[in-house]
């Protein structure tokens, strides 16, 4: 069976769990009825599922072909399916209708990240890192730029990319080298080699749109000192068309363990023709909204990885007749029962469930905070909507990126030994997975920005503010008997998260190795809890609509799910709290030479 | 830097924590002084690392090549390197020496596998699969046909593979359909297709002798109708030389995820010659010494591989420069710290050494077991080694591999984005150290066999022995208040092992579907407490040097590294038991429908 997109769980998210009919009044929200998301959702599946799906595996064994002529051409079916992306206007889901976008809310557009990404990671980074461009240029570009670029980026007839690592420099942006020299005319050139560029080159759009950081001669050393810069491939002439070729080029492609169909490039800037976007020297601020929006995406593409090899694993331990259940045949005319039986696939199969539909309402209640944050009336909805999303972002991508492989390794699993061959798709998902848990700053990084930048950032008030909705929650249902168990789960883990925080406080001041002892830890313990959160609302909506006489199945199965994943997933909060407060003496107790 | 075998690491092992010197009264460790072992292991060293090292890389990229005549080419230098493996002796170490072995003991031949197999896993399945091969005629084999393939077996001359799965077949042996027809002659003609078979077809070696699953006309359905046959790609002659070309096929390779440079065939018996080894009708209990001594050696295979990645992950962390400690820098002249001054850095070294280092010791230690239940004068000793055997099996194949895996991941995202490309080694330990989750029965499998099978034998004496040890160390050393935190750790963690075994006891009978639910946890647990003894033990006995005025670093490490462990990875067993004791029902709740 193919991939199937998860339109009705989306559904379910959208109408039951974040009610999106509430902000109907919103004017962001005005053109974007329940109904019209409902068809939206339904037609994107239809894309991911008809069109990105069928060339996955192709694009993982052909991969993108390198030419001594600097260009590469991306796997078979690729530039079709770009096509009718661009057709359908898919890309343009979320983008400013002042630039040609639909404008519909993120919460929506993230749910056609996780369908197109589910059905094709590799491909799906292609319009995913232009999309990044287009913010970057949107938030920090020159009316004249946004008026040549945007449009071009908004309907992805132009790709676009991120050019920030360079060979000594890839989390430590402050030792960046490429150089970037005023001409006097308002254009600079750009010298340097770059490396790790997804979509850096290929054959899908006409231009593509290279957003540059770079030295300008003379700048501070350090991150103080770095600019960003709009490098197009073609200059783009006075009808806005790809004119000059610019002399930025590929010099080769990365051999790589997954996400093969996409071109990940050694790029060479050779005095190449840019024009700064936003201030001299405040680079790295304007790359931090595409970096920002592309740790979002990464954590998009852990659950749907996840979410797209539980369904191949779900298939499997359906079909494969192997043993007997332990309580007596279920099949009893067949020559074995299915593995589904076995209560240790089942166990398999339900983490999954829980990591994958927790984490995708985690994504959706986050993005809906991002919405608010723009477009709500209420000055205090829009900063409790900027708080959460800068202090949910890191835990997102640490998170569910950590979690999605963990599930894409479960899922081989339940394949036995066929999973570990390339004729069944898990060991792609597998493979493809993995760099979510590196790119867009590891999920160390993203550990050290919660417990060291986000915790504390004004006065702790994003936190402080979970805290308390997560208290207002447990206070509101706890005399709710069919919630108890969804309540005391979550009381206990905001209870343990709670105390690491206070623990961070306390030990992180003193030694700072501390925080960063506990990160790792501290960020689990948080996406834990974050997660007892998101199964507690799904519980209560599902609770509502049976209560209301709904016999749809889908809501006894999100209580079920709901129940084992505070049950058997949650009780490693305690864990995860004991680690961490042990502290950075232990951990750092060897010097370095005895590694 | 190439792989660096551990062979500082085992001579530690066997002096100070094993002290094989206390054996060396055994007939069968007569011939193995501890200076011997030594000079073995160093050679040992040389070899994996010289030999078999620089031919991983090329292994994986070139993988094998089958031929339309049904031969299959293995990678280049594959070749030269099994001619030095045969020349040296190396695969003999632990063979009879009746057959032209070194009857050296499987504690030292389980050292050699870790060094082979880190130094390259797929190259050493050969000899690895010709051990089984070995074993089983060695074991069931008449005088005659111990004659004739022992000597080639046992010096290696010739492959050996175990020719179990089927299309339709995997762990569920019952459903084997390859059928076996007497020719009256003392031989069998076999007929079936099988897959997934490990070095099924190779151009190492002048012959292969298959050991192969059927099931003979008329026998019982199920698992008591199998037999095992010796089956020979090219029939001995008089001279026990290869002879006539019998009809046995390989159709074709898999395409894996990884273990590139070994041949996993499909095989074709198209009425093959074969002759029964062993009884009618009893081939599985003869397959389960090949298949219980290939376990431990997949066990082996995870520590290997996840030692190898952290050895790549320790270099790269110490070279790659990019960032400053948060307690300033470390590195003032250079332009960044090295990345291994970051806390989370070094927790996931800290994590790879805990599990690399203990998971060694348990291997060893556990393979002494098995040479004292073959070669102790005292049948108490005897009986507990065979016991031990067949306890700790399970526990380690399935919990060595799955932390293995654990840590070639960390080993991965120390890298960063550099550990994802193919130009450094840890993708290749990663995709290679997969399998090991998977093959010789998942590690589900495992789990069910300890507490299904393992548990309740002799009426739990096994487990009850291994409590009643693990208490005797507690008491022995609790007065030692050096050893409190390996003591009071150690206790703690042996509480709730026993805790889960007594639930489970109870609990199971009630439902075996709780047993299955709980398995895995309990694999787990098992294994967290089974290395928090092997921890505890490490440090007594490096006590006991420092104490003795040594100053070898290799002792504070090991103190380090096990405090570390007892404080920040043994935690997980509080968790292990909370979820385990949930029993069945949350995570049966949903019909098999609704996945």
């Amino acid at each position: 069976m193919p991939y199937q997109p998860p339109v009705r769980d989306y559904a379910f998210l959208l109408r039951d769990v974040l009610e999106l009919e509430r902000y109907a009044g919103l004017p962001a929200f005005a053109d974007a009825s329940i109904d019209l998301i409902d068809q939206v959702l339904e037609e994107a599946g239809k894309f991911a599922g008809e069109v990105l799906a069928p060339l996955n595996h192709v694009g993982d064994q052909e991969g993108c072909t390198w030419r001594p002529d600097f260009t590469v051409t991306t796997p078979t079916g690729f530039k079709d399916a770009y096509a009718k992306l661009v057709e359908g206007g898919w890309p343009a889901l979320g983008a400013d209708p002042a630039y040609g976008g639909q404008g519909l809310p993120h919460v929506v557009s993230v749910a056609f990240s996780e369908m197109s990404s589910a059905a094709n990671m590799a491909f799906s980074m292609y319009p995913g890192l232009t999309h990044g461009a287009y913010s970057a240029i949107h938030v920090g570009g020159t009316q004249e730029q946004k008026d040549l670029y945007l449009p071009k980026l908004a309907s992805f007839e132009w790709g676009g990319t991120m050019n920030l690592t360079e060979p000594q420099c890839g989390t430590d942006l402050g030792l960046l080298r490429t150089k970037a020299v005023p001409q006097g005319d308002g254009t600079y050139k750009i010298s340097g080699q770059k490396i790790w560029i997804s979509s850096g080159e290929h054959d899908l759009t006409p231009n593509i749109v290279h957003l540059v950081l770079a030295r300008i001669e003379g700048a501070p050393a350090g991150t103080r000192g770095i600019s960003l810069f709009i490098v197009p491939k073609f200059i783009p002439d006075a009808d806005g068309k790809p004119g000059v070729r610019n002399s930025v080029k590929c010099l080769g492609l990365e051999e790589k363990m997954g996400i093969h169909g996409n071109a990940t490039c050694v790029i060479a800037h050779e005095e190449s023709t840019g024009w700064l976007i936003g201030e001299e020297n405040r680079g790295l601020a304007l790359m931090f909204v595409m970096m920002n929006e592309a740790r979002l995406g990464v954590g998009v593409q852990g659950i749907a990885q996840a979410g797209a090899a539980y369904q191949a694993a779900a298939e499997f331990a359906k079909d494969r007749l192997q043993g007997r259940s332990l309580t007596g045949p279920k099949n009893p005319d067949g020559p074995a029962d299915p593995i589904i039986v076995h209560p240790d696939v089942r166990r398999m199969l339900m983490d999954m469930r829980a990591i994958v539909e927790g984490g995708r309402c985690f994504l959706s209640w986050t993005s809906l905070h991002g919405d608010l944050a723009e477009a709500s009336l209420d000055e205090a909805v829009r900063q409790k909507g900027r708080d959460y999303m800068a202090l949910m972002t890191p835990v997102l991508k640490g998170f569910l990126t950590d979690r999605g492989f963990q599930v894409c390794s479960d899922a081989m699993q339940v394949h036995g030994g066929s999973g570990f061959t390339e004729h069944f798709p898990v060991s792609q998902y597998l493979r493809d997975c993995r760099i979510a848990l590196i790119y867009e700053g590891t999920n160390g990084v993203q550990a050290l920005d919660l417990v060291g930048r986000k915790l504390a950032a004004d006065g702790g008030r994003g936190v402080m503010g979970f805290f308390a909705e997560l208290d207002a929650f447990v206070a509101a249902n706890d005399a709710d008997e069919a919630m108890k168990p969804f309540t005391e789960g979550l009381a206990k883990a905001k209870g343990e998260l709670q105390e690491a925080t206070m623990w961070l406080m306390q030990n992180g001041l003193a030694n700072p190795d501390n925080a960063g002892a506990a990160s790792t830890d501290y960020l689990h313990l948080f996406g834990l809890t974050a997660l007892a959160y998101m199964w507690a609302m799904m519980a209560k909506a599902a609770q509502a609509k049976i209560a209301a006489g709904s016999h749809d199945p889908l809501y006894a199965e999100k209580l079920a799910v709901g129940r084992y994943y505070v049950a058997r997933v949650l009780p490693e909060t305690s864990s995860r709290l004991a680690k961490l407060k042990t502290g950075a003496d232990l951990l750092m107790a060897l010097p370095a030479d005895a590694f």
